[in-house]
Order: C-alpha cells, then structure tokens, then sequence
C-alpha cells in the first residue's frame, strides 16, 4: 500500500534540561517519513524546503524508500526554522524562534504519480494547505489522517474545523483536544470533536499513552515508562508515522488493527525521545522495534480471573 | 484469607464543581474496608471513632462481614473530620479543615483475635501508627501494604522512612513518589523508592491510570475514561482495598495476580468518583463490577502481529 505523508521537512535548535543543539534536521514530515519507513509500504510526500537543507538528508529519506517527487526545493530560500525550549518536567515547552521561510507561501503541488495514494497523513500544518491536498487528491484515500496544533486553534479556528471536518481520523494531544473542544474530561471532548467529523480520534497524553475513540470502542495505549526522556521534539510526529506506516502495510483499518498500529507508534516514539531530535530514528534496528513492542505486550497485558462475590 | 485494615474512619466535607457535602461519612479505613468487601474474605480493621459515628454505618461494614473488634469507640470524644475543596480540573484540592480529634492519640491496639491476620493494609496515619501496628503482630503477614501522604513527608520524615523500610508493598501517586524520592522520572523514582525497602511499588497516576513495580517487572493498568469526575475524594483507598481484598481473596500474590489485583482496584476506583463519598460504593452490584471489569478488558486489550520490515 502507499502513505503519502504532508508536512514540513524543516531545522529545529532545541534545548532540554539535557543539553542544547544548534540547528539539526526536523519537521513533522521528516519524523512521520522515518517513522513509517519502518513498514513495507510506498511512501510519497508532499513538502518543500530551500536550497540549504542538506542533500544527505534527502539522501537518506532516498535510501529509505520514500518518494522525493512531492519534495520542492526552492532555489534562493530558506527551510522553516523552529527553534524552543522545554521546561524542567519536559511536559511543556516555549517556542524561541519561528521563522516560516519557505513555508509562508507554501503551495502542495501533488505530482500526477501521486495520484489513487490509498492512505494520507497529514502532519500539522497550516490547515487551509491540508485541505489543498485533500482536495487535490481525484481519489479519496482509504483513510485520511491529521494532525494539528493549539497555534491553528488560536489564529484559524474556522479554517481549522472546516479541514477537520473533511478527515477521518484526527490526532492531537489532550491539551489541543480540550481547547479544540471547551470540554476538559476528555470523553465530553470525544463527542464534540467527533461531532465535528472525524469518525476517528486519537488524543495523545505523552507520558501518559494515548486514547483512541471510534463509536462506542475506546482503547487506551499506555506510553513506555522512561528513566529520562531527552527530548520529545517529534515524538507526537513519530507516533503518527508509526501508526499510518503499520494501517498501510497491513491495509486494515478495523478497530483491533488501529490498537496494533498504536502500540506501534508508542514504541517508536519511546525511542525519539531518547536522543536529540531525529537521531535515535535512524539508527533503530527492526529488532529493537520488534523488542520494544514486545515491552509495550508484557507492560499492559493481563488477563482477568473472575473472583466477585 | 484474612486481611486487616488500619485507617481512619472519619466525617468528610466536601466541595467540587459540582456541588458540596455537609459532613458524610469518610477514611481511608472506610473506603478500603467497602472496596475489599467485594471480595471472598475475613475482613477485620483496627480505628478509632468518637460517640458521634453514626451507628448505622458500623452496621452497614458488620452487614459485609467486617469485623469490628478493632474498632475503637471513644465515649465523650469526635470522631476525626476533614474537609476539602477540589479545584476546577479535580486533580488537586486544598484542605479547608483538619480536626483529628480521636486520632491525635491513636493507639492501635490489635484484638487477641486479630493475631495471624494474613494480609495488611495499613491506610494513610501517621507513619508512627503504622509502625507500631506492624510492630503489634506477631506472625509476619504475607503481604504488608502500606499508603501515605505528602503531608508526613513534610512533617515526619525520619519516621516514614524507617516505616516504608518494614513494608512489602507502598502505594502513593505520582506526586507522593517525586517527594518521597527526590526524582522526577518515575522509573528513577520507582527505584530510589525500593531501594528504601518495599519489593513491591504502585503509583497511582489518577485519571492516568497506575504503575506497579516489581524487580524487572513493570504494568501500566489504564484508568477509565470517565465523562466526569463528580468526586475523587477516597478514590485511592478505593483502589488499595479492591486490590488487597482481591489479592487476599485469590492468597497469589505473583505479579501476574497482582495485575488483577490492580484491574480490579481501578475498578472499584472507578466507581467511587462517580458520586459524592462512599454513596456510589455502597450500592454497586457483583454484576456492576463483573461488567466494569469487562471494560477494562476492552480498553486496555491488543494483540499484536509482527509486520515490521
């Protein structure tokens, strides 16, 4: 099956009670593509970056099976610059430096190759951009995914529902989901969001796993306990890649299947947060993937004896 | 099996968002004391009222086969009271008031026939109370489990310490666990806490669901989602009780039990934040819990299929 991943391929400096970079590579694009890469599928995407991203990089995203067509370059400008630091508890964060650069102007041209892609990952990004795609796609995908941020929610809240309104399945985190929704209990924020047109929804709680909603089915995914957690700058990315990567090599997108692909996504996003950006990414082996999921079965597994009464 | 449980048996006065108690009948005594009720087993507790405990609800625990020779009724003297108020997210609350009154000199006395008891689970006092419970029987319980409270890190440290060092198995949540151990990372917390003695740790996590350490060993049990949180007041006992009284009931106390244990502990949880006090505790079937327990099957369940690479 194919993934065609939209979202930005971009540098990031980031500081953490750890220690700080300078400018490393980053963006969502980058973090869902290494991410989905994991699985047996044809990834495409949909970006752009100027003409200082290093070639190694796309090099790499080359070797790793991810179709570059989508990926303008743009002569004489400049990639998207996101620069922040995390507070002590690594739960909140404050952005330093945002400088948009290519993205300002950014037009999703879908290469005529791309076209009958069967699933979509929308990374955050501006959400009149997402809705560009979807409504360039000739064919609807089987499944279209996005993800968005409290930033959209405070500048472009009707451009942002009326995007949310044309996805199936909408990831964010549960502060984005309170404030998206003015619910706090995360159950009331289900419905509304829901209500707004995603059949699905997966609320992201870092530390503390992540919910999945669908009708009356609800599952929670715990998140890997960790001895230190690095840096989480593209962890929340990492999950989604991991997800979409694992629905579209197993081409099912049933309840049961969408638990296996969050396990999946929890663990790869285990392993983002232990080194500074997309470091740990590209070194993981498949089998550090199968062990550490193999955690995620012996860490939330049990099975129920019946002693009532 | 037997299990006995030391804890106070008290009046609470509670406000919430969504309303406020005149005093009602509360303690961690109580609350474990109804929770592990659910359960196949010889229930006995030591504690401490004043003349103004209600009869009735002494009658209610002696109608659950709890047997009150350790409770202590204390002519012309009142019975302990708090009060509190939670504030708008519910995950934190500020004490309006604390009358000790009967517990400022507890002595908790242990009836002859209490003696050889096989389980203890010694509900938040003070750490000198629990000690000296521990101290006052005389054959060694299989499983000792005690909880407790920032409140005697601040004030009685040295004496938590040596008591938390004579217990098997400590249960606290999150914040109680960054306290007690200096760390913020949890896994790093887990261990500088066992290091302290107890083989066995839980932390409980509140809508996050709870942790349980063991050597190697780590479950992360969900919490259900839940559409409001109406009151969270003895939540915490509610889960140690249904957790003990489970354990006693099955006497295995193997890891894999002890997730069940927990299973049925946040279960029972569950339930006790959906009204005010122990109201919704007291009238919860068999069935009610059997199905509860069903749900968090469902929540919590995957099976996974290896399809990396």
């Amino acid at each position: 099956m194919s993934l065609l991943t939209v979202g930005s391929v971009a540098f990031d400096a980031i500081e953490t009670p750890f220690g700080k970079t300078d400018k490393i590579i980053g963006g969502a694009g980058t973090y869902i593509a290494l991410a989905s890469a994991f699985y047996n599928i044809d990834q495409k995407i949909v970006s752009v970056v100027g003409d200082d991203f290093p070639k190694e990089m796309l090099d790499l995203l080359a070797s790793k099976n991810v179709d570059l067509e989508g990926l303008q370059i743009k002569q004489g400008e400049k990639t998207f610059f996101w620069s922040g630091k995390y507070h002590n508890d690594m739960n909140s964060r404050d952005t330093l430096i945002t400088e948009l650069n290519v993205l300002e102007n950014f037009d999703p041209i879908i290469p005529e190759s791309y076209q009958g892609v069967e699933y979509l990952m929308l990374g955050n990004l501006s959400p009149q951009v997402q809705s560009t795609v979807i409504e360039r796609l000739t064919k609807r995908p089987k499944l279209v995914a996005m993800d968005t941020m409290n930033f959209w929610m405070d500048i472009a809240m009707d451009d942002l529902k009326k995007t949310i309104s044309m996805v199936d399945l909408l990831i964010i985190n549960d502060e984005e989901a309170r404030q998206l929704s003015g619910e706090y209990s995360l159950v009331k924020a289900s419905k509304v969001i829901r209500a707004m047109g995603p059949k699905y929804l997966i609320i992201k709680k870092g530390e503390h796993g992540a919910l999945l909603f669908h009708n009356d089915n609800l599952f929670y995914a715990p998140a890997l306990p960790l001895e230190e957690v690095f840096d989480p700058t593209g962890a929340g990315d990492t999950f989604a890649g991991g997800f979409m990567g694992y629905l579209a090599s197993t081409d099912d997108i049933s309840f049961d299947n969408m638990k296996r692909a969050i396990i999946n996504g929890s663990a790869l996003a285990s392993f983002c947060c232990e080194k500074f950006g997309t470091e740990r990414l590209t070194t993981i082996t498949e089998q550090d993937l199968v062990n550490r999921i193999d955690k995620f079965v012996s860490l939330a597994n049990f099975d129920i004896v019946q002693t009532v009464g």
